[in-house]
């Protein structure tokens, strides 16, 4: 490379810079803005996502600022006057970031995170915030989903080799952690994140040794605890009879811990394989299965009874294959006018579902006292009080006429604090205690929300107030553009 | 994070490092070992691909070794003895690497990189370098299919929110760049890789000035080059008006070079805003398209006369959307045994597909030299010389009844020199010279090959030698695991 140093503030569209130049240029740059980070949509057609990413998101913020290779590169390359370049070079984040905790249950339209900061520093953090959580949410989504398909089964995520480049592996990974995986195979991510790493040998152990009944005494001979591959040449006639064979004759010198299949038919192969350990009195060995899983192929397997008691998944879940992309957005919602007053702003769009949704919100999980359920989340203009409202009325943010009222509810405020004028606060809490928090918010959904397929929608409720503002600028934009269009 | 560095070396799966375990401990691990490096599929049903990422395989080997933290942490989370450990800490690569050049045009089952290496080296840089090429040669190929139907028209990679991650965000559009597009939209990658950047505003920006007409004004006042995005409130309406409108004010001050859609009814709108444009004097103003773009869609646009001239492909080009994996592998193919000669070896599988081809092998282009097309690639072992045959005979790697002979032809070596004993050789072209690289080569096919629908199948033939040669060391196999049965 050209340049000295490679840091992430660039890591951005160019756009950005271009607009900030065009902010700084109109003296505009230092403005309150407020932007929400949301999704429009749930993946998979599941009926909840699972929040992560904001690890990532502290330790970009906690980095923010051109190098001094940035500058020099946007010198070289942009037509930047060297004026806004020095003003650059001394950006430092300012803004007051609020949203919630990784392991969070999310749901389309709510904001995950609120950005508060003066215009231009907000805009230079978009991309990367999305990049981010985009990827981040969508895979510890898909890896709760086949959760829901392996309940109390070990599974196991194995798709670095597939995995869109280094970060994929390792954040996909911690991802899928967050969302009930047990274990990675990649090492790396054991080393950062404290995830628990797992992986015994593979084909070309036996390919070494030509022969599976030598590798598998030799892996034995380095390693007390085994799982054996056994399906290099022949499964059944060979793989499996060779991995008994051995266990038999070491005996108690290795832990007989399971075998591995990784192709082939894994129902007839795992039930096959389940009586030849049985009947050797291997009953306690366990049956691990791989090979382009997901929660569709694992509910097919379990349907016709295979035998297999843990899964590695690869692909399928690291690529978020059958939906490769979360489609995170980034949007203005207040902006601070001439005269120092915040003003809601509105996108409008000719799709229905690109129209934002203006001012500063607060999103609350309204739960049930009673069952403990959560009855849906509830979104309000950042100065509402509803913790003093005893009966609240949720209405279907489309279907307005489809509404409930709730009493005897608690409402739990789902934003924290993450960042207070450019210092990051929140204290991360270890990658276990965010797997736990997952798992006990799963418990809050009843389970029509929780199935992999057709899910309930879960509701999600603009307040009135947050409601009426919105069509009320609306119907002031429609307004002024028929206007200027009449007299143009 | 608790330890003090990050290096990549613990980039790899957990059972790489307990093989490498093994093999020492038997004493093994410095065997000579030759692995090759290929995929079993071409994705999306194109008729080739582009392989990219050699650069980062490169950079891997260049800082190839484990770090202090590396082994601290392998000490306390492994079950590892502190010899193996001692070993670990002071391996170099030592090993050959021949390979393709990036941007070269490669096929289903033909090895991209062939690894000769001790064992242990090869096992251990496997995961890092099949997390590489997979997803770097599945955007390029990608792109070049978006090329395929963009023809002349400018293409430009706007894809890094929906990224998997940073690494995806850069190391992707740098495919995309290979694969023909014209420029990215992060300026991190400009600033890497030296790919020409490109973009201009937001919505945020017009919703900042309430208006399009104050917002396109203000842009104007610090960039002469414009192009304005125009669906932020109505586009036919509001945005292309005022865009006009404001062009016309400013006349010679800017160049306005173009406006940009973003959602809609992109055929509708562009025909419209194109006549609009026309109307009012701006004939050189282009109208450049985005919004969840692919080959497919660009090809329904032009098929309703859409008037586009520029394209921003996002999401489904960076994930790969519609086939997010590429599922290269990595095979042992030969390996010394206890005499010190080299023996070959092969993996069979229940999934046929899934069965290896042994031997050390080249890979030919040949081309005919009438007609300056490829006729096919042509997979021969190590030791044949095929410069010197005059009368190739090609057939089909499944359906072997179907051959042809093929005489007046050049036989192009595909590999090159990459790596030799642990030194990096290959000169890194610019990435300029990898782009028209690639381009070059795809004149090499006939267009039955290169349409993105049902393409010819390009022939990939073993040579006789190598045919043989499998059949054969199947053949020995299948009768020993038949003789060991008989005899357990």
């Amino acid at each position: 490379m050209k340049y000295a140093d490679d840091s992430f503030m660039l890591h951005t569209d160019l756009y950005q810079i271009n607009m900030v130049q065009t902010y700084w240029k109109d003296a505009v740059h230092q403005r309150k803005a407020v932007f929400e980070l949301y999704f429009r949509k749930l993946p998979f057609g599941n009926g909840y996502a699972i929040f992560a990413g904001l690890k990532k998101v502290m330790e970009f913020i906690n980095n923010f600022g051109f190098s001094q290779s940035d500058i020099e590169y946007l010198r070289e390359e942009g037509n930047y006057p060297e004026e806004f370049l020095h003003y650059l070079q001394n950006l430092k984040f300012t803004g007051t970031i609020r949203g919630m905790r990784e392991g969070e249950l999310v749901f389309a339209n709510e904001p995950i995170l609120r950005i508060e900061a003066p215009l231009a520093e907000a805009q230079l953090i978009e991309t990367p915030l999305l990049n981010i959580v985009n990827f981040q949410t969508l895979i510890a989504t898909k890896a709760s989903r086949i959760k829901e398909v392996t309940g109390e089964d070990v599974v196991m995520e194995f798709g670095t080799r597939r995995a869109h480049e280094f970060d994929a592996a390792i954040w996909g990974t911690r991802a899928a952690y967050i969302g009930g995986f047990s274990a990675t195979s990649n090492v790396r991510a054991g080393k950062l994140f404290g995830i628990p790493v797992s992986g015994t040998h593979a084909h070309a152990m036996i390919q070494t040794y030509r022969d599976e009944y030598t590798a598998f005494k030799k892996y034995a001979a380095a390693h007390k605890d085994c799982v054996f591959l056994v399906d290099t040449y022949d499964t059944l006639r060979s793989g499996v009879p060779n991995a008994i064979k051995v266990a038999k004759e070491l005996g108690d010198q290795i832990n007989f811990i399971g075998i591995r299949l990784d192709s082939g038919d894994l129902a007839y192969f795992s039930k096959v394989a389940r009586k030849m350990l049985d009947d050797a009195g291997f009953k306690e060995t366990k049956i691990m299965a791989s090979n382009d899983l997901d929660e569709y192929t694992i509910m097919h397997l379990k349907s016709q009874g295979a035998k297999i008691d843990a899964w590695g998944i690869g692909t399928k879940l690291i690529t978020a294959y059958d939906q490769a992309a979360l489609g995170g957005v980034y949007k203005l919602v207040s902006i601070e006018n001439e005269n120092g007053e915040m003003v809601d702003t509105i996108k409008i769009s000719a799709n229905p579902e690109k129209v934002t949704t203006p001012g500063r919100k607060r999103v609350y999980r309204i739960v049930n006292n009673e069952n403990g359920h959560a009855e849906g989340d509830y979104i309000a203009l950042d100065e509402e009080n509803i913790q003093q409202t005893e009966r609240l009325k949720m209405f279907h943010p489309v279907h307005t006429y489809i509404t409930k009222f709730v009493t005897n509810f608690t409402a739990i405020e789902l934003h924290e604090s993450i960042v207070e004028n450019g210092k990051v606060v929140f204290e991360e809490p270890t990658i276990q205690e965010t797997q736990a928090y997952a798992k006990k918010n799963l418990k809050l959904l009843w389970c029509e929300y929780k199935r992999t397929m057709n899910p309930e929608e879960y509701p999600v409720d603009l307040s009135q107030a947050c409601w009426d503002h919105k069509r009320a600028i609306i119907h002031d934009i429609k307004e002024k553009i028929s206007k200027k269009m009449d007299t143009r």
